[in-house]
């Protein structure tokens, strides 16, 4: 039995049910005598560096419910990569505080984070729990079936994208195009697609999976808007062109070295206007799309609590070096499980919307993907009426 | 008695309760033996001048309900603006099919033509009872308190920016600018300032209705943003300079001849990023604003069934020429009445957002219109926690 306290931070962009992951997290370590002071540090990464650290175990009941319909990070969260220089003051703080259980919640990055402290720990002698909890609304993170954050940001996109369907067929004077998150995997973009099928207007979607092809872009909006049912594209802002370079490149980086992609959807409109006479029109929710809570999954929402209490549980009974992942089945009915994965095989590990679900114009997704997503949704109703 | 057949039709575009007047105007004529038939434009004017009208009465009382939740237009809509030369063949439609009851539901533009329908009908001795039901997000209609639509627009700002401040806060690493609709009038991106009081962060505000400085801007975002707690901007796509030239222009007139704004929120971006160094993004949900199931007020979808059905009652009742309006009282609570406003007087007349709701600093609401808009938006929770 490892007596002493807990550390939980975030790293990363947020989710609407990340907080939900902190939730499960407090309510299971609170129940483990073991654990003595619950620790969050504020803002990350950073707040670990700087020893700012929050007491959670004074937190409300109240207010810890509240945390279930909080998105975003109640503790706060940074984008700053730890460098092998930082690691040093990581142990420092960890003494300090005598953690001795410790859980980051993040995504790729973090899990690369997360795994060098648990090599820091071994190596040092420091004797330390780590356990990831992963949270990515991408659905890059390797191994697990899926990542909670992206059954809510799912929900966001398809749930938008049949929404703008009804205004893009109800008014069939402009291309409706919408940009969605994820800039080298196309998961929340290929979610646009799960209610093709009840959309009253045309429907193309472009991944960062496969080259953008302009020219067969063009053919196909002139073609599909010709049927005058309406047009709506949704494309993921990472999309590029054969030779990799950006249909739309800001010219920026962020601070993990990854290149910010400008305006795919303004882009593309532009180029409808330019190069095809057509109006068209471009919308971008961005964060938008991992803030709602309305269009909060509920499935998400309660296996991202799940994953939480699992990581406190299992470093409890002595696991150490793994990220809580999802086991599933979905027939006859989807039913996940939770898992335990080295943090080795998914630090920096990238997985990508496998290419075998694309369709074979290049701009629609198969079947294959919708069995596997609309589970991870929740309730829906998708029943529209028209009358035209 | 005038006894006939009814034709209802869309004008401009959606909202996510258009249909819920529709319903209200179905339900109520269906009441009423002195409407024989109850027509639907399909496609607004276009479908008026085509003699493509759809019989409602057929539709299955299931399929209505279905239109208290179903966004856009579920009859089409257009953006024609009928001319002179157009009103011959508009009276040919209601002679052919013994219209005798004329309902248009839209904006200002609408308006005019359900005034010059009224006029045309006055002048031709074509006995016909001609009502406007109001329509747009955009709360720019004369005379009447509020207009359905915007209630539902304005809770989709509303909460939108608030959800948008706890990620800004969360992680604040860059300026987040969100654009929302509305050209000329700034009544649903002052609604995102609904919530201000319970942002994390700092937030600014700019309307259409001012001229925008953008030395006292760029000055604005580097003080906000200094204080550490993410800053939020919204901005109307209608901002302009003191000249009048817009802030973003796309060099585009729509069908009405009027401009259509460029990308404002990708503008003062790209402007932020240039001229301060500051790291900033922007988001645009564009017509996602005008689509949200999940974020319709309650309050506004009831009112819009409610100017349906009250449209079609005053014309069975010997009223035309008028538009249905609201005058509300909001103490001790809010409560809307329904009123007849003669066409002449709303008919292209633009009411924009108050400047003494602007705040002294030209980047703030002041508490008068949330006291005003507040009630429109019906029930929300806006209770989020932060344990930073």
């Amino acid at each position: 039995m490892l007596k002493g306290n807990m550390l939980i931070a975030h790293g990363g962009g947020p989710t609407p049910v990340i907080n939900s992951s902190l939730l499960g997290a407090v309510r299971e370590a609170k129940r483990h005598g073991e654990i003595e002071t619950i620790y969050g540090a504020r803002f990350g990464a950073e707040g670990i560096l700087a020893g700012d650290l929050i007491d959670l175990g004074k937190v409300s009941e109240e207010d810890l419910d509240l945390l279930a319909k909080t998105p975003a990070s109640a503790l706060g969260s940074c984008r700053r990569k730890l460098t092998d220089a930082d690691y040093p003051a990581v142990l420092a703080c960890f003494q300090k505080f005598n953690i001795r259980y410790f859980f980051y919640n993040g995504g790729n990055d973090s899990m690369d984070t997360c795994h060098k402290v648990y090599q820091l720990a071994c190596q040092s002698g420091y004797e330390l729990r780590v356990i990831g909890i992963p949270k990515t609304i991408d659905n890059d993170l390797a191994v697990t079936d899926h990542c909670p954050g992206f059954g809510s940001a799912a929900k966001y996109a398809a749930v938008s994208a049949l929404e703008l369907a009804q205004d893009a067929s109800a008014l069939p004077i402009h291309v409706v195009v919408m940009e969605l998150m994820g800039r080298n995997a196309g998961w929340i973009t290929a979610a646009s697609a799960l209610y093709a099928d009840l959309m009253p207007c045309e429907h193309l979607v472009y991944l960062p999976e496969t080259a953008f092809d302009k020219e067969a872009f063009l053919q196909a909006v002139q073609e599909r808007f010709a049927k005058g049912r309406g047009l709506l594209v949704t494309v993921s802002e990472g999309i590029h062109y054969a030779d990799g370079s950006p249909v739309a490149d800001s010219g920026l980086v962020d601070g993990f070295g990854h290149k910010v992609p400008g305006g795919a959807a303004q882009t593309l409109s532009d180029m409808i206007m330019a190069e095809t006479g057509l109006k068209s029109r471009s919308e971008k929710p961005g964060l938008l799309g991992r803030v709602s809570v309305a269009l909060m999954s509920e499935v998400d929402r309660r296996e991202a609590e799940e994953a939480g209490a699992a990581a406190v549980r299992n470093a409890v009974e002595g696991k150490t070096g793994f990220m809580v992942g999802f086991e599933t089945t979905r027939t006859p009915e989807y039913r996940s499980q939770l898992c335990l994965i080295p943090l080795e095989q998914v630090a920096n590990a990238e997985k990508k919307f496998p290419l075998e679900w694309i369709g074979a114009d290049g701009a629609s997704i198969r079947p294959e993907f919708r069995d596997y997503c609309l589970p991870l949704l929740g309730d829906y109703d998708s029943r529209f009426i028209s009358l035209r």
